[in-house]
């Protein structure tokens, strides 16, 4: 948990608030983190500027956009604008009948990893963080601790470094929590949740619609957390 | 080997003489095929016209370029400008002392394949096809059979397909095969080698240069197989 200073880590930051408390964990954990987002057509723009703030304010070493354009590929109703974002709990009921929701982007998590390792093996680092959690978000099969794995052991095959006795880490550590617990978590390490964009359609300036369902989530987080919510809404809520 | 003719697969085309083996092997075996090839900042930028014209000529019913910039994590010759590509022969030495080359692109293959299973996803397709081969370039570890595996594992767990029962595969056809085999393969199958381009330093209008180390692999390649070799040089060689 506590390696020396000079230990490398990539860390996945979209912007919003739980690759934010991810991105604290891996500078307690003592890492030098290179925080790494994507340019991926997402129409929450709004999530770069804030990542690039995250970024700063939790002391990453350097901060990259890599541009990946899946608009190409579509198939997900954050990037094919003709699929509709859920609202009031729509979602929530897909979740309950064990569906996946349409804000699932194919292959996203893996995609992003790879290209985190990418980086890593340039800088030379073995250790990978990701903000994925299993327990409010469960219908995508790509945050899953099984997944978080299995992209471990590819990474050892996949990369020089691993081909020459490196041992690749890919770091969970929101994992098995809920919002409310990663929320204070993040709060005692000193994130600053109001840089965060969550919004699956927050407007230019980064505010919240309040009403998507990855609004919902956050704000009963902040609630169950019992910390003050700092998200700048567009319209009452 | 011989699926229903409606059986997606998505094969990964770069323009090469490699991928058009691979995606003339898939038509081969019945799939229908859905060619995904990548403008990543490489050097060589012919080769998206050539993967083109192999993806008409070869039959395939959809073929799409995604824009994605390796550039902005570099580490590779074939990225990064800074980087010499290697020529007459300084490769082989690096391969002779069982090193990797610097043409190697960290993490492409993982980037590439994950691409295409979000493609495969977003499709419906359960088969993914790649050109690697872990005789020729030994020293790439994301040219291995154990690689090859340990993504289809992967793709298993990462994706609402693999979720829901689907079995992935992905298909390295060419993988135990010598460079003049691949060219007899691909013969056999009605490629039309003078489409592809695979030297390093290609100029615009796709001729090569006659020199690097994938030059002087493919022209070895064409005069062990016995074939005519259609590839069109810049300069005398």
């Amino acid at each position: 948990m506590s390696p020396s200073s000079s230990k490398k880590a990539v860390v996945l930051l979209s912007g919003g608030l739980d690759s934010a408390t991810a991105l604290a964990v891996a500078r307690r954990d003592g890492f030098e983190c290179h925080a790494l987002s994507f340019d991926y057509g997402q129409r929450h723009s709004a999530e770069l500027a804030a990542a690039a703030r995250v970024a700063s304010t939790l002391g990453a070493v350097a901060h990259k956009v890599v541009r990946l354009d899946l608009r190409t590929i579509g198939g997900s109703a954050l990037t094919d604008a003709t699929i509709a974002v859920p609202v009031d709990g729509r979602a929530e009921d897909v979740h309950a009948h064990g569906d996946i929701p349409v804000t699932y982007v194919p292959a996203r998590n893996t995609v992003f990893l790879a290209l985190a390792l990418g980086w890593a093996e340039v800088l030379g680092a073995l250790d990978l963080f990701i903000g994925v959690n299993a327990v409010d978000y469960s219908g995508y099969p790509d945050c899953r601790p099984e997944f978080i794995a299995a992209f471990a052991g590819l990474a050892q095959l996949a990369t020089k470094a691993g081909v020459e006795g490196g041992r690749f880490q890919v770091h969970a550590p929101l994992m098995a929590l809920h919002k409310h617990e990663i929320i204070r978590l993040g709060a005692t390490l000193g994130v600053d949740y109001a840089l965060t964009v969550s919004c699956y359609q927050a407007d230019g300036d980064g505010r919240a619609c309040g009403v998507c369902d990855s609004c919902r989530f956050r704000k009963d987080g902040f609630a169950a957390a019992g910390v003050s919510d700092p998200t700048r809404y567009r319209a009452p809520t």
